[in-house]
């Protein structure tokens, strides 16, 4: 799989200066990214391009090639399959559309190029996808223009993702919410390579720590729950699957001709092999958030503080929904937190520092309930900016006293340009801010289910149904 | 209630022009918002106050006083409520905090001040609390910084709030999705005026038309039903109730010392009185944008446009969850669509314009589908920024096409600086816009639940328990 990520040598076959050319634009990226492998541009019209000597087919090309980059028309593509076989190169990433997803002619046409690989030892990636992204490779198939969409830091985050569009929408929500970006993967029509052969991949991948995956249907279902089941104990998972409903299936077969399948299915499968499922985009981006900045806590002891009562009742009303417990501090904390606090104070949980609260208190607060305590295992800290005693300061007396006691916390924190400022510190420091209390719980419990996911594989108890609040009790 | 919120004349008491002090605040910023009435500082201290005559005591001013704001520790709030019965002041707004929320001795408090209240016919709001925010009278009690709060515009949106965060929150929040604002009123702890008082007045108010109310508790449980069900015959209420589970419940008291009693009590509560139920802090503002800039659909018939087939995968998914149907078009409809649109593009509902879509693709699947048929009441439209084929032309074509078909529609689009763009010319024609699939279908199904329970009241089915699906059916 290395090949397609960081390959030594490619061939961009189709490749012109025009613009608005797809072979065109994807050679102008790579060479604007600095990839350090050898690039062959391969168009018979051209004798160089972009100062580079160009090949009027893949056999002129007098050097080892270990990859070829196919971004014609979809009539053509047969050909330089056929080309890059006779000159033993193993790898193939056919970006062009117009097979499968157009009916049946695509789909013979799928089958010759298939056949051909297969006798002859090729590896193919797509069709009709953006191919991939390999961001400490510095190599791209992808044919965006970086002025629309933001072009992603290097992080610890890899996308596997059957729609083009959906990849796309990732890598820009990932930069707005400051995750980096190992690698990005687009199969598309998933000829050959898919979701089982990519995962076993990312496990062993030193810049991967998350996976997130966007599924309509699986390449192969039980190769595909042990490739998950073997990372997930690893590396967590996220998944959305879409394509639920009857409306859903319907709308998945004629998007990319997927057998959407029983969704309840593909819940069992999740559950055993240690998947994390995400119910809808935005959850899915806030828990790929939460896994990428913090660690799963140790058990749902969750203590909330807060300078608005409003929000920590919000907070505390949605924990209760998710499983999450909020239990009141023991006799010996709270008298603790009274020594030490405003007398105006709640001290209670939600511990409410109400309006009058300085970035100092939430110091106080954490020192006593999450550093010299062992009351909680988690916090989720509500710092509202609004009142003139809070400051940039807060950050750093949250997160220092945070990492301080090895436990983790997500920020809910709502308003207007100061507060997205607040938000940028916050998640420099890795850790993750929501604009809203119930999107800060759910983030939460996204973190706890890995850690419960993560402890029913450890026990060997792949086929638990369900995982309940229980669990920790 | 009028008073409160465009007096013609207003005393500050303790008003000073030190930095920091709550009752020079208020002055400060109502002479920045250039309010119209007139404004009397009351300090013994000082002879002037940013120019304007300043009184030692409130019997000393020499004119009429229609409403006093008083921002003075607690325990000299009583003495001012009874010189201004002896001035025959009936209107007061006590920001000042420190009482039923501290214990005992606030409750007794309180207490006196009511009676005196009572006797001399003066009428309360708080106290602590922020009071009012009149954007037509250039009116407000509130001590923020308008630093770190966006100001809001004008608008049709009035909130009503129990939570003094949470209406800044809200404030902060609105302007951010492009909502303006009619009139803001925080109660804190509600000593006379609350949500029954409030109601009946916003019902009448010509510059509102939706209004938010954010509540912990209820002041009055009969007389407010009543209020809100003859009130949301005319206007949307949109309702946040915090306080549901045990741990919420618990946080509630010792927030604003409210009883948040039975959620299930207040569940019906709500339907008989027509009030739509938010779950949460997000869908509770993006159902008052959608309510805002949108009429309600007639029937639960979507239909969906992308240029994402994931998207509309996703989008549909969640029309099934909610209740909402996503019909195929017929075959006419199908044969008029095909002969419009490009081969490549998937008929069907999502229509699927593919990443080769244009603008004015839109156009045509929305003028075929909502202009020149009936087969659909409301559209999701998602327009996917990335491809080329895309500009900010669509905005028009979309807007144009769906103000003339005379249905609503909300928008659906994702990703970062150019996205952020469109959303703001969307919003800017009243299409709100959300950034994920879910939320897009969420508000969809509020703008829904608004007809059903309008229906609902007008049929006289106050007592309905439950409005699903089949109500259409």
């Amino acid at each position: 799989m290395e090949v397609f990520f960081n390959p030594s040598s490619v061939a961009i076959v189709g490749a012109t200066e025009k613009p608005g050319s797809l072979p065109g634009i994807i050679l102008k990226n790579l060479l604007d990214m600095g990839f350090q492998g050898k690039i062959y541009p391969v168009n018979p019209k051209y004798k160089t391009i972009f100062g580079l000597p160009c090949f009027p087919s893949i056999p002129d090309i007098p050097n080892e090639v270990a990859l070829t980059v196919i971004a014609i028309p979809a009539s053509f593509v047969l050909e330089v399959v056929r080309q890059q076989a006779q000159k033993q190169i193993r790898h193939a990433i056919i970006i062009s559309a117009g097979f499968r997803e157009m009916g049946v002619e695509g789909i013979e046409m799928e089958e010759y190029i298939k056949r051909v690989a297969c006798e002859n030892g090729i590896r193919i990636l797509g069709p009709n996808c953006l191919g991939v992204l390999d961001n400490y490779a510095n190599f791209t198939t992808s044919f965006l223009s970086w002025e629309r969409v933001s072009y992603p830091k290097k992080g610890s985050l890899s996308i596997l993702s059957q729609s083009g569009a959906f990849a796309i929408a990732l890598l820009d929500l990932a930069s707005q919410e400051g995750l980096g970006i190992a690698k990005m993967v687009n199969y598309g029509n998933r000829l050959d390579v898919g979701e089982s052969t990519l995962l076993p991949f990312l496990q062993n991948d030193i810049h991967t720590r998350v996976i997130a995956i966007y599924m309509e249907s699986v390449d192969h279902g039980r190769k595909f729950i042990e490739a998950a089941k073997s990372c997930s104990e690893k590396k967590p998972i996220i998944a959305l699957k879409v394509g639920k409903g009857a409306a859903g299936i319907a709308a998945a077969r004629s998007h990319t001709g997927a057998i959407a399948g029983n969704y309840a299915i593909y819940r069992a499968a999740f559950l055993k092999s240690g998947i994390i499922e995400a119910n809808g985009l935005e959850e899915f981006i806030d828990g790929v958030k939460a896994l990428s900045m913090q660690n799963p806590p140790k058990g749902n002891r969750i203590l909330i503080v807060t300078n608005g009562g409003g929000f920590g009742v919000i907070v505390a009303d949605h924990c209760s929904e998710s499983g999450l417990e909020v239990p009141i501090p023991s006799t010996q904390l709270k008298e603790r937190l009274r020594s030490n606090l405003s007398a105006f104070y709640v001290v209670n949980n939600p511990v409410d520092l109400t309006g009058s609260a300085c970035d100092r208190d939430y110091h106080m607060a954490l020192t006593a309930c999450m550093l010299e305590s062992d009351e909680y295992d988690a916090a989720i800290i509500i710092p509202l900016m609004a009142p003139q005693g809070m400051t940039t300061k807060v950050v750093d007396l949250v997160t220092d006293t945070m990492k301080r006691s090895g436990k983790p916390a997500v920020i809910c924190t709502v308003g207007g340009a100061f507060t997205l400022r607040i938000k940028q510190l916050f998640e420099d420091r890795e850790f993750p801010v929501y604009p809203s209390p119930e999107r800060s719980v759910k983030a939460m419990s996204i973190l706890l289910r890995r850690r419960i996911l993560q402890e029913g594989l450890n026990r060997g108890n792949y086929t638990k149904a369900k995982v309940t609040k229980s669990d920790w009790q």
